[in-house]
């Protein structure tokens, strides 16, 4: 079936709602049936997980290129890389038991063993995407049962460690960049909207973290009683197109207000960005959001959307130390490699 | 006397000091005889004192080129143009009574009649050539008593409107740059050496306005009991070399304590200037400062001090509405032009 998907659409401003959604997401929970949930079971179990998992044939994109990276003697700059680049969650960075994850060539797709759940199959594309990822996703998960069998129950569904996976084990996301909800003072009305919709909001990097520079992960909350189907055309085809058109609404209103004040914004972004010397995580999200937001309104000429897309994951600390060789979560220290990085990339 | 003058140095670099004195001034308070002073005159003597002066012949610099400026017919735009370019005082600015200025050719120097005093004569130049105007000014001093009589008392010398200015009715003044001061908290203890020393610190357009971008006014205060040789050798030989001393070596320590949270701060402010679309006049002031930091220290290239100096003349209400149209005095409206002028300037 895999073999009749079109292909995704590629970063940059072809990505369908690229101008609001940074990528968009859809991952599974399964669990192999015969072993114990990750979190009773023994070192020695996981480790069979892993084996077991790894001598299977996953197929779809996993058929060419893939990856098999064994996380646990991995450094903690590459644990770190794979999360930014966000393929694997972040209590699987910093976990100490034998888990292992698969990462498609194209790096679309990747399975990681011995998460909360046996399997967690995730996969990201650019933009809104996900009725595509969705049927990706279902070709993968039939690829991959034809050679594991999954934890399922006639009534509850796919089994999970948690319940809040139970039934379809589905969870679709979006990264939404909406700068104008906030400076429209809109942003606290939608974030309640989304909360009555049973929706969950968290910042850049998922879970417990702050909505840096204007960007919110929107995903939903609750997989049981649904079809995987309901869920995300629910999701994109009603939810986030509200979402984006709040957002471009807002958009539209800061230019009839007060366009000066509007370029002012994001070319002192790009001013900055283009001759700072030292410039922290936090500061780089901040600017590199704004010009986003002036890329995308076409308030800024010669700057491609792909590129501020690239540089919000080039700043991150991990693939800042790899590429420039600067110390690894020190706050301080990284902030001149970033300024380099960042200057040139946007000479 | 005056034909034997040194040139004094233009703006820029190789003007005395540059690095930290944008301008340097002396002034003279002088009255005449057979007159009430300004505040007891009449509406038609204050005319009379007036006629009275222009009918003489001032010499030194204004044997050509001179312009005398009716100010009380004067549009406010261009009073306020006088002021920005030092040439008039804020009151001159704002009074309503007969009142003129004479204008030399190259604007070094100027009468303004009917001010506090009959007379106030004042000499401007970039950098610390307080000395060389000391020079000038006596020399026109003596050129204008030669056509006019001075209120002079053999005991307190020459008398004025207000006590502090009798005796020499001299005030000496410059201009400072004090940005690395500020930077390393050392700017109120070197106030307070300051008032010890009895001189005045004003801001960036004399009395009652505020230091900003760390520009400082800083002058004597008593002229009575000392002649006008004393006090400015004292100040030019002694007390602002010792300002200067302070502020370079507050420079020092930013280069070597952190040159890279330097050069970030200088060249930040260069894309800010590069890339606004508003600015306010008093944005406009704090990052034309630090760009004149990072100029004078050599941290930035192609950027020539006298270019900087001259911005922040031209970033000014009236200056800026003169040349751009934009509406003099209201401080959301001429953002635009103001940010539009810049960028030009520094691209």
């Amino acid at each position: 079936m895999s073999g009749a998907l079109p292909p995704l659409v590629g970063d940059g401003p072809d990505a369908p709602m690229s101008d609001c959604v940074l990528s968009s997401r859809v991952r599974l929970a399964r669990n192999l049936i015969g072993f114990n949930f990750v979190n009773r079971s023994t070192h020695d179990q996981l480790s069979d997980i892993v084996h077991h998992v790894q001598s299977a044939r996953l197929g779809g994109p996993f058929d060419s290129g893939t990856r098999w990276v064994n996380v646990q003697a991995t450094a903690a700059v590459d644990r770190l890389m794979l999360f930014e680049r966000n393929l694997i969650s972040r209590p699987f960075v910093e976990a100490t038991h034998p888990r292992c994850v698969a990462i498609s060539g194209d790096e679309s797709t990747s399975v990681m063993v011995n998460e909360e759940d046996h399997l967690r199959l995730q996969m990201l594309a650019p933009g809104m995407q996900l009725r595509a990822l969705c049927d990706r996703m279902t070709a993968l998960d039939t690829s991959i049962e034809r050679s594991i069998e999954y934890a399922f129950h006639p009534r509850f569904g796919y089994l999970t460690a948690c319940t809040t996976n139970l039934g379809t084990g589905i969870r679709v996301s979006a990264m939404l960049h909406l700068p104008a909800l906030a400076l429209v003072q809109e942003l606290e009305r939608v974030q309640r909207s989304a909360k009555e919709l049973h929706l969950a909001i968290r910042g850049f990097h998922g879970e417990g973290t702050e909505a840096l520079g204007d960007f919110y992960q929107v995903s939903n909350q609750t997989t049981l009683g649904r079809s995987e189907r309901d869920i995300v055309e629910e999701f994109a085809g009603s939810v986030l197109p509200q979402f984006v058109e709040y957002e471009r609404a807002a958009r539209r209103v800061l230019i009839e207000r007060d366009p000066a004040a509007l370029d002012d914004r994001v070319h002192r972004a790009l001013g900055i960005l283009r001759s700072c010397r030292l410039l922290s995580l936090d500061e780089a999200i901040k600017f590199l959001s704004r010009l986003r937001l002036g890329v995308a309104l076409r308030r800024i000429d010669g700057i491609e959307l792909a590129l501020v897309n690239r540089l919000l994951l080039e700043v991150q600390p991990a693939h800042l130390s790899r590429a420039t060789g600067a110390p690894l979560g020190n706050g301080r220290d990284d902030r001149g490699p970033r300024a380099d990085l960042v200057r040139n990339a946007l000479r």
